[in-house]
């Protein structure tokens, strides 16, 4: 694992690549879907890539964990979003940082934040790289002397475990699996587990509020928090460790969600779970995507708490491999570690019944209905997804995901506005039809959460552009009728047009008179929440 | 209802008063309780009490509804604390407001926070007037040339009602009970139900992170804001109504616990919930507090979500009528509104008896178990608690209660410390063993909220200082063995010693960051949350 080095092009670790089987499948599937020829485009080398000379020196108080090495100032120049794809692939490292430095404890931090203070150096706090909206990009304006990234991966230790309380104290650059694999040999988990979860880290999640796999109850990162340790160019702020608190507003809820902006969390008291053993689940057929979403609803107002209830809408379904593209579907899953959860299901699967859904009893009840058959299949493409990325840049796809939550009375006409919105904007800019899909990721009494997904058949040299014109009329739907920007991928520096339109004004004001008291010299992030200094 | 007076002495509106029963159960309580002679003290009528004369004038664009009138300005002058009361008793109204100001609509705030400006006048936000830790109380240290005390309870309408997707849009100065007579009509509620409920409005309860009656899932009333309007003195914040988001830190989390000293909440969109239909619950006996306490972690541990599992230890159960004070006592109760709790009681009670519980089998299943026989005596017995304090008081009685969380590992050093630093601190203030006990009021996967009762027989003339004597010695154990000042109390300027050693200091340097810029000539609520200014 310490050993494994983040590719510069693509999802993942160098030799964990797709095979030619899910190679075959994603290029074929793109051959059929849209018209014409594909010329294929290859990634540059690492050799064939240039990068523009750092333009600071190491000092000595960072030499033992900074480095100028060309591999790692490109492999820390961006995340995963489709801009970043095109730039990598155009050979453009325009924004790398001068240094990457890779913290070994908060001194060294600390060590950081001095120099660049003094030096007028803008710090970039990386930790997954898993970005999709430009939230570890050097991009920070003009009037830095330079920039560094400050890698996290090597705070990567579980400190505490306290079974009683089912919490642990952990680092900030841990990656999921490692975090997991721990937790497990106590019999916990903290069962949070978003797409990017083989390359996330804890601190980046919790500064992200990273959304996890499971749709209804605890959804966001922020549930788990118990306490906080971060570091911040004027010192440190730690939180007490408390199951519920209201003295005042949540210490901690400044710092989730603050992307970078006001310090790095090097440590967390995470609450844990006990490892579920009792599932059932399955999935339902729906012909009419409303009547789904309505069936949704009811279950999630109903505190059955499904683990999963995650709504395809026909094409999504299509897309994803179940069906005929006619039907939506919905998966259910329950887990839990104390008591079976049939009576759950049993409950969950009348309520869809009262709006018209259509079940296989075998496997709608199947004690593993939601890791086997159509679910299990579902999980495996959702943790593979991002390995495709390459692939389809290669052919001229593009192809994003943008999520959002709207109330449930507002969701049909959200849906068919934004659907529609995200139609016509791939036709007007690809000049052929797109690919255009929904599905819910989370749940909540008052309304989904509508993640969508779209592909189009871009044009090698435009693809960037193409990418924006399509994202910006989306979004632009998407804030018209009243979503977020985002419900779980961040604001990054790519959604910061249209968080600006969402956030309060006056919200925005008191957040920079946060920023100037932790962060007086503007060094963290410039330009992600608050506006670069110009 | 709208023509009901607030009492200016004790609990509720005018009319509202004990009956001789409860009177007599009370006294003889303490009678009982307490050695030596008990001299009674009544408090002042109004006629009888001095204020000082208006330092202000009312200008005219207050004028239509603002007032100086003396009854006016004495019920706007405490919440209903200890010293609250005290003073009240000793007719020491020295920090009454100069103008009383009953706001009809948001303009009226801003011309409130306009003339403030210009006068250097501090402006208290003022709800249902129940705080019990100073929260509402004009004592803003001497660089001011007055103050306004700002009624928000004519801000009292439901503006809109979304059954849908289950959640209303509604004014920040209605009372819950208003409130809940609104929804019961469209088959919802809020369900959130604090023991100040007769009084609390529903900014007052957001803007001091009110915690409700049900013990586990949705605690605090955080959980149920959808979105927030608020009144600031440099314009208004109004957030999205969203389901969730992972756009930045929350706004609303800012604004959630700032105890009307960033702005005032007008509006909110609250998310509510079906009323319950289905019930289960009843009460369980342990020999030992600390294996009880083992029962409610596992059960909090379980995912049953147990409306109530409410432990009350062997005195607190006593003095709440229950056992014979040896036995520890947890209620139990579930309430849903789609499907029946038997199967989640079943569950709860095959936990309780692997700690050693004990339940009659009949009122334990009972499907009402939790409104009628123990359960329900409970549950009057909260309701009717805060009319009991002007007698107590009258007695020359302490009595006062201290919430706070902690995580399971440490509860039973925690409780055993804590509660022994209050037994010590009430029998060394006054020369006799006081009555100290406590009942979990939530409980949380990761710890429970202890709610500590002592009672105390003090001497008129010196009950502020002798309470101010325990209260210390009880917050200085909470916060040295690592427990939160307040878990649903707030921080008001009682408890800013104890809230300063709990807040991170660069937690308390981003608020003051973020006041400077909502509230710029700092005249909301001097002393809250951040120190007034000198």
């Amino acid at each position: 694992m310490a050993d494994k080095k983040l590719k510069i092009v693509g999802w993942g670790f160098e030799g964990d690549d797709i095979s030619s089987e899910e190679h075959e499948m994603i290029t074929s599937r793109y051959r059929e879907r849209f018209a014409g020829d594909f010329e294929i485009r290859k990634a540059p080398t690492e050799d064939a890539i240039k990068v523009h000379a750092p333009r600071l020196e190491i000092p000595s108080s960072l030499a033992a964990f900074a480095t100028t090495e060309k591999r790692d100032r490109l492999v820390h120049t961006y995340g995963k979003s489709v801009p970043d794809y095109t730039r990598i692939f155009d050979g453009d490292f325009t924004p790398a940082p001068d240094i990457v430095a890779f913290a070994r404890d908060e001194s060294d931090i600390e060590a950081v934040y001095e120099y660049a203070a003094g030096a007028n150096v803008a710090v970039i706090p990386f930790g997954g790289g898993s970005s999709v909206c430009g939230g570890v990009e050097p991009e920070v304006g003009g009037s830095y002397n330079g920039t560094i990234s400050l890698d996290l991966t090597k705070l990567d230790k579980i400190l505490e475990i306290d079974k009683t309380s089912r919490a642990a104290r952990i680092q900030g650059g841990i990656r999921v699996p490692a975090m997991e694999e721990q937790l497990k040999a106590h019999g916990l988990t903290m069962r949070h587990f978003p797409q990017s979860m083989e390359l996330a880290t804890l601190g980046g999640m919790i500064a992200t509020r990273s959304g996890g796999h499971y749709a209804t109850l605890y959804t966001h990162i922020d549930d788990f928090v118990e306490s906080l340790r971060t570091v911040t160019p004027v010192g440190i702020m730690e939180s007490f460790r408390l199951p519920g608190s209201g003295a005042g507003p949540s210490p901690d809820r400044l710092m989730i969600g603050s992307e970078g902006a006001l310090g790095i969390i090097t440590e967390a008291w995470m609450r844990l779970q006990d490892r579920p053993t009792y599932r059932a689940g399955g999935a339902v057929l729906f012909d009419d995507v409303f009547k789904a979403a309505e069936a949704v609803r009811v279950i999630c107002q109903s505190a059955l708490f499904p683990a999963n209830v995650r709504l395809l809408d026909a094409d999504e379904a299509y897309n994803n491999g179940f069906g005929d593209g006619r039907q939506s579907v919905v998966i259910l899953g329950f887990e839990n570690a104390d008591h079976p959860m049939e009576p759950y299901l049993e409950r969950a699967l009348e309520i869809v019944r009262d709006f018209g859904g259509s079940y296989d009893d075998g496997s709608a009840k199947s004690g593993e209905g939601h890791r086997a058959g159509t679910a299990g299949a579902w999980r495996h493409a959702f943790i593979r997804m991002p390995y495709f990325k390459t692939a389809t840049i290669e052919m001229g796809i593009i192809t994003d995901t943008f999520e959002t939550s709207i109330t449930w009375e507002r969701f049909p006409k959200f849906y068919e506005e934004v659907m529609e919105a995200t139609r016509q904007a791939a036709l007007e800019v690809t000049g052929q039809p797109g690919s255009v899909s929904c599905r819910f990721t989370h749940c909540y009494p008052d309304g989904p959460a509508p993640y969508i997904s779209f592909q189009a058949k871009g044009r090698h040299g435009a693809l960037a552009e193409q990418w924006l014109a399509i994202k910006t009329k989306a979004l632009d739907a998407v804030i018209e009728h009243g979503g977020t920007v985002t419900h779980h991928h961040a604001v990054g520096r790519e959604h910061m047009p249209w968080y600006a339109r969402q956030r309060p004004d006056l919200f925005a004001a008191a957040l920079a008179g946060a920023k100037d008291r932790l962060d007086p010299n503007a060094i963290l992030n410039p330009g992600v929440l608050l506006p670069a200094r110009s």
